[in-house]
């Protein structure tokens, strides 16, 4: 009796609370995507007041109560109810131990934040954002003070994006990763035969571009009534549930690559969120269960899938007769041509085989920053000098370097790992997949339903009812490996370079 | 000192409650602008929890105590102050005297009511939507019967959207306007010559009207800092406050004056709202002060102005050759078309003229409505009586009828009368400012901002702290007459028909 009355009490308040994240959800959407400049302060005040509100709701007595009662009865819970309970408690560890004032005022300050970094981005200046990110990483180490750590306090953070990843983890991924792939980027440089890419930077009107993002987020089957595309600075997927998901892209007239796989990237995440299982849709365990895997969705869509000759096939024709600028490039050379691999300064813009290199690089400034080793002052020296040492240029100005992401004025630290891992989990994913279905020849008959469903039944339902090494260990039979993405990346790119 | 105490008391809650309908407005925003079909349950379900949260604060024992004790030493408080909390009173007193439980089967009936309506106006047949009308009739007439009234049980209403007005007044009013308007009707469609309106409905490329659209809002000094436009199936303005007002329009390709019109009527209710006093903006006094005065604004642009050869005698060459379906039409052509007159069935789609006619067959039919001399079944029948009379045409169907609307639905009454109020306030407004400033050179002249600069001075600036009262008698001189109204249309249609 007691138990089936704490139960009533945890969903009243686990659906109050969802309905007040909606609701901030929903302002950060706009605030993202269309409010105007000085509109930005009004609606960040009222992001400020509803994530007060939520942490009352998530820290308040009455929640933590039921949860101590539902505790003690585990085992007259169905297993459901079990993971929807470890998963509040999850949550409610994250901040209950973070004064309420100062979680208020973190959150009113990363809302602001983000239109201070877009200025300090377009002026290339990094003083402008010094001070706001300086108050956003003292925070960031308070906060993993208050809510304590083990190993390494960068951890915690870790723990938040990845649950169960930890810096001795990733050391070791980041090591073998660059002693693979270091030398092999070397090998490509030297030996590697000159690829087309010109045709990339031709024009291609927005407009058009526009159509095609659309069609192609259909085309990897992105339910539209179920979703929307619009545009931001910085591409990202938002999802408020199973059916209102939204991405962004960008379209710039002279880059092609940018909104063509920026929205199938986008589109990768869309899928898992849109594949998310009913019967957990509107509970807590309703999303995907870590960014790392989010971001395995977005890469074996943008890359495996989306950068092969085999998706292309079938297409080709149709897109090389809308676009003037491709009409003297051949399916080979596009295909080569979209797979060229240039040590470049922006993430957002490298290929596949530099990009892991990029996340070191902000993995081990993360790290140190949380640790309090290096100061935010010195970012733009220390971002520049590994940019030097792993991928052997160096930005010439802050927009290039260190201001080109948004992720630290939204105060997500340890969130950059993921997509390095993101990489490792969906080359690991696809060996799998392969054994079971024929991809090229699903992609040269355009039945890409066939691998939505596959990742929808193994990974995409479940949303957060098994954990990232569950799902992983449940697909493969082992623990992620970084091997798998090593000898996809050599076996491809000696196809195309040597 | 206990003034002190309740005077934060009410700052705070108020706050609080800015906070919260703030979020219902950018849900609202969402809903009308983008949200995807099946992701409208969720966002529906967070504006009813919020809304109901929002109720909560303004019908609360703090804020009813607070005011209470302000109540009681008025005369210590400073003016403006005065003011805030008489508007808080005014709102409060609406739904307190309303028992919760009805307020809430209300608010659930009039959500339900807007997918009945639409469903009922698409098939075109009244009776699927009869049944919920009469129930919110029923609601309507109970509410004001707990509320009380004076004069007329309509007066209740009307005074919500436009404090002060009365039947007694409206009756004189659209009294005069049917004796002048219906003759001057008769005399131009019979004497008056066949104006061209053929190019208005050729094909208008929609990018080019999204150009234009933006063009025509910045040039009537539409700030984009502080406010953007959207897309909507039916256009609106939408104020969060002074720092973010939002609009948006429709693009048909083959129908020119949509968008641009549509535009420029909006983008007054938006300067309206943009002009707000910065010291007032962030209080319940920072907002448009009446439905009439905010018509006004919108009119006094898309009609006074947009719709006059000055305006357009600047624009009209660069916007001719824009589009190739202006290329055989000259200037005058141009501006008789888009003031082409003609009795039609549809309010939105209605001509200056003619518009005021639509609105007095709603403002007769919500009277007797509400003072229960007629019941909903009969509304077909005497909603086709009075077009037939006032207009000289029956409508064929419910949906090109009385099921027109969506405004019913939404439990407004007392609204519709703002639209013809808003006609007359903008000539009487039009009438004193041509006084001072010489509009037609100025439009001529491209100088659009001593235009803005007087309607901010003498009526933007104040939002609440006027009533519309005293807005128009310190403009003019005098009371709210239609005199102006019919004098202006007389002598421009006279001038464009005879």
């Amino acid at each position: 009796m007691e138990m089936k009355l704490a139960m009533e009490k945890f969903e009243k308040i686990i659906e109050e609370k969802r309905m007040v994240d909606t609701a901030i959800t929903s302002l950060h959407w706009d605030l993202e995507t269309q409010a105007p400049k000085k509109g930005m302060e009004l609606l960040s005040g009222v992001v400020g007041y509803l994530s007060s509100k939520s942490y009352e709701l998530a820290t308040g007595t009455a929640l933590i109560e039921a949860v101590d009662t539902l505790n003690d009865c585990k085992n007259d819970l169905e297993p459901v109810r079990v993971k929807m309970l470890e998963e509040v408690e999850r949550e409610i560890d994250k901040i209950k131990k973070i004064p309420a004032v100062e979680y208020s005022r973190y959150n009113e300050l990363t809302a602001r934040a983000q239109s201070i970094w877009a200025e300090a981005r377009e002026k290339s200046d990094f003083k402008i954002f010094e001070e706001a990110l300086r108050e956003i990483v003292e925070f960031q180490r308070k906060f993993v003070g208050y809510r304590g750590w083990e190993g390494h306090p960068y951890n915690t953070l870790l723990d938040d994006y990845e649950p169960g990843m930890t810096v001795e983890k990733l050391d070791e991924f980041f090591g073998y990763l660059r002693g693979e792939l270091v030398p092999f980027l070397k090998r490509i440089a030297t030996e590697g035969r000159e690829l087309r890419g010109d045709f990339l930077e031709r024009s291609y009107p927005v407009t058009e571009q526009r159509e095609l993002s659309r069609e192609l987020a259909e085309y990897i089957g992105f339910d539209f009534d179920r979703g929307i595309i619009s545009e931001s600075a910085h591409p990202f997927t938002l999802n408020y549930d199973r059916n209102d998901v939204r991405l962004t892209t960008r379209y710039e007239e002279r880059c092609f690559s940018s909104s063509v796989f920026g929205t199938i990237h986008e589109g990768g995440h869309g899928l898992y969120e849109q594949g998310i299982g009913e019967e957990i849709a509107s509970t807590v365990l309703g999303t995907g269960t870590s960014m790392g895997i989010h971001e395995s969705q977005s890469r074996f869509y943008e890359n495996m899938l989306g950068r092969s000759k085999s998706f292309w096939k079938p297409l080709y024709e149709g897109v090389k007769s809308r676009f003037d600028a491709l009409k003297d490039v051949e399916l080979d050379e596009f295909y080569r041509g979209i797979n060229k691999s240039e040590a470049s300064l922006i993430r957002v813009e490298a290929d596949e085989l530099t990009y892991s290199l990029h996340i070191m690089v902000r993995y081990e400034i993360e790290k140190m920053l949380i640790e309090g080793s290096i100061e935010v002052e010195d970012l733009p020296r220390i971002w520049n000098d590994k940019m030097e040492e792993y991928l052997g240029i160096r930005p010439e100005t802050d927009g290039e370097g260190v201001l080109q992401d948004v992720h630290w004025s939204c105060g997500l630290f340890g969130y950059f790992p993921s997509y390095a891992l993101g990489n490792a989990y969906a080359a690991q994913i696809y060996n799998t997949m392969v054994k079971e279905i024929d991809i090229e020849k699903s992609l040269e008959e355009r039945n890409l339903s066939v691998i939505k469903e596959w990742l929808g039944e193994n990974i995409h339902r479940w949303g957060k009812g098994k954990k990232p090494a569950e799902i992983i260990e449940d697909i493969s039979g082992e623990e992620l490996s970084a091997r798998y993405f090593i000898e996809y990346l050599k076996e491809k790119y000696s196809r195309i370079y040597l």
